[in-house]
């Protein structure tokens, strides 16, 4: 039991990742987990493409050094402007958030106007605009640099966080004249208000987290539970793709994790519970030169 | 004229630093200008004591490295978590942002109590409460972390802002028994939206940025101006420092700048002219191999 188990490499400038983190958990259990989070240079969505690429493939390089078989970029940003350069140096497979979000999306999108919020940086790179474009999606694209933030300073339900969530998407649903079914939460951070935004935008407007989608296609991937597209029809839009599907029946085991930051343990323990969803041990601190 | 001139390097973790720097020019005109802007690892506020002194001695060495014959520490975390380590390790005279501002504010305070607010890590440090303790001043102080990301995302004078300040400063200002007569900004960003605090303090309130008083500190230290504290009492309360004297006489001369930042030049260019007060050139990208 104890091998013949894959080997997963989760990476994110920080400790938004962990909500993609628990998403996959759920679906691959029987698996063993390292995470590393570049806290002691995070934020990345505020910084230039040579700095995200440059950090991103440290990150990734040291993942495979520590035996990672399988890598997810758990970040938004990264995979945003990291991602080609990752999967020229990787030598084992990558996914991203990116792609697996913008698929969700087209499933469900009618009016093919879609939303998508994140940092600045992700929102600048335009790789959501692309991504959907291949669906022939129209994206609206919108920075929100306060909500990482706001989250991290714990204003999850808070009439501040409400007003700015509120600020920021009037464009998206209320003044455009083609509106938008759908938002992305194009940043790792955002699942965490999920319940907030779902107050702020029309109830008829489908929410997508791309940390759901990006297990699904990780699972799939791995050839954990059927792929199968067919059952998905039934409630879906017409040209929902696989990683719509009904989830895969979970597996059965006990996942192991190794984190690895780069600036204090302590405070990844304390703050990574809540966005993994339970305790956060085994924490070591590693030092990429940085 | 071109040598006998000063080389001054002023760090900061990115761009607030040069609220510091502009107080420094005006006093100090004829000097050379040396300016580290860590941006590519920003911000030091949610980061470990370790982390910050290591990047900060990097910084301080890198200036050195370029001639700077004096330091500015022109960030209130790094000054708070690191000054010690850089006081033991640099080879040129260094000056922090603490001691200035606690000097001024002990100058205009009547009540003895004084309230701080800055970054989470310049908070938790106790570095003001320490600096403060010794003009036997009773500091209260709050860590008010989504000032930065507000100042960053322009909402300088914004209602959202005026609320953010409200609910941080409610527990100093109204709820406490012993009330501050003075708010020291212990972050250089809080200067550009010293304008609103004062709206959301009370009138009575003195409002000491360490912008200021650190540039006053300098010039003193550089000899430049009469050191007076006599002109000083007329107006001050008992206790006045020499820092809370007139601004000496300003300088003749053109000061010539360079300025260095770990990530983008380009952002550095755009965004630091509102930091400065006019427009950023000579921006050069240096990599202390983060």
């Amino acid at each position: 039991m104890s091998r013949q188990r894959p080997v997963i490499g989760v990476f994110d400038s920080g400790f938004g990742g962990l909500t993609v983190l628990r998403e996959i958990v759920r679906l691959v259990p029987n698996a063993e987990y390292l995470y590393f989070g570049d806290t002691a240079r995070l934020p990345y969505g505020t910084k230039s493409a040579e700095t995200v690429a440059r950090y991103a493939l440290g990150a990734c390089h040291f993942l495979e050094s520590q035996g990672a078989e399988h890598l997810v970029i758990a970040c938004n940003t990264a995979t945003a402007l990291a991602m080609d350069a990752i999967e020229a140096n990787a030598h084992v497979p990558a996914i991203g958030v990116v792609e697996p979000g913008a698929n969700a999306a087209s499933a469900l999108s009618k009016t093919r106007n879609v939303s998508v919020i994140g940092t600045e940086a992700t929102i600048s790179s335009h790789a959501y605009h692309h991504a959907l474009e291949r669906h022939g999606i129209n994206a609206y694209e919108k920075a929100t640099p306060l909500l990482v933030p706001l989250v991290e300073e714990g204003w999850i339900d808070h009439p501040v966080t409400k007003q700015v969530a509120e600020i920021y998407l009037q464009d998206a649903f209320v003044r455009r004249e083609q509106r938008s079914d759908v938002l992305v939460l194009g940043c790792t951070h955002y699942p965490l208000i999920r319940p907030l935004l779902r107050k702020v935008v029309p109830s008829d407007v489908a929410i997508v987290d791309s940390a759901e989608s990006t297990a699904k296609a990780l699972a799939k991937k791995l050839g954990i539970g059927p792929p199968s597209a067919s059952a998905a029809g039934a409630t879906q839009a017409a040209g929902a793709r696989a990683e719509m599907a009904p989830a895969p029946e979970p597996q059965e085991g006990t996942p192991d994790f190794r984190f690895f930051v780069t600036d204090s343990v302590q405070k990844f323990r304390r703050l990574g519970s809540g966005f993994l969803g339970h305790p956060v041990d085994n924490v070591e601190h590693v030092d990429l030169g940085g």
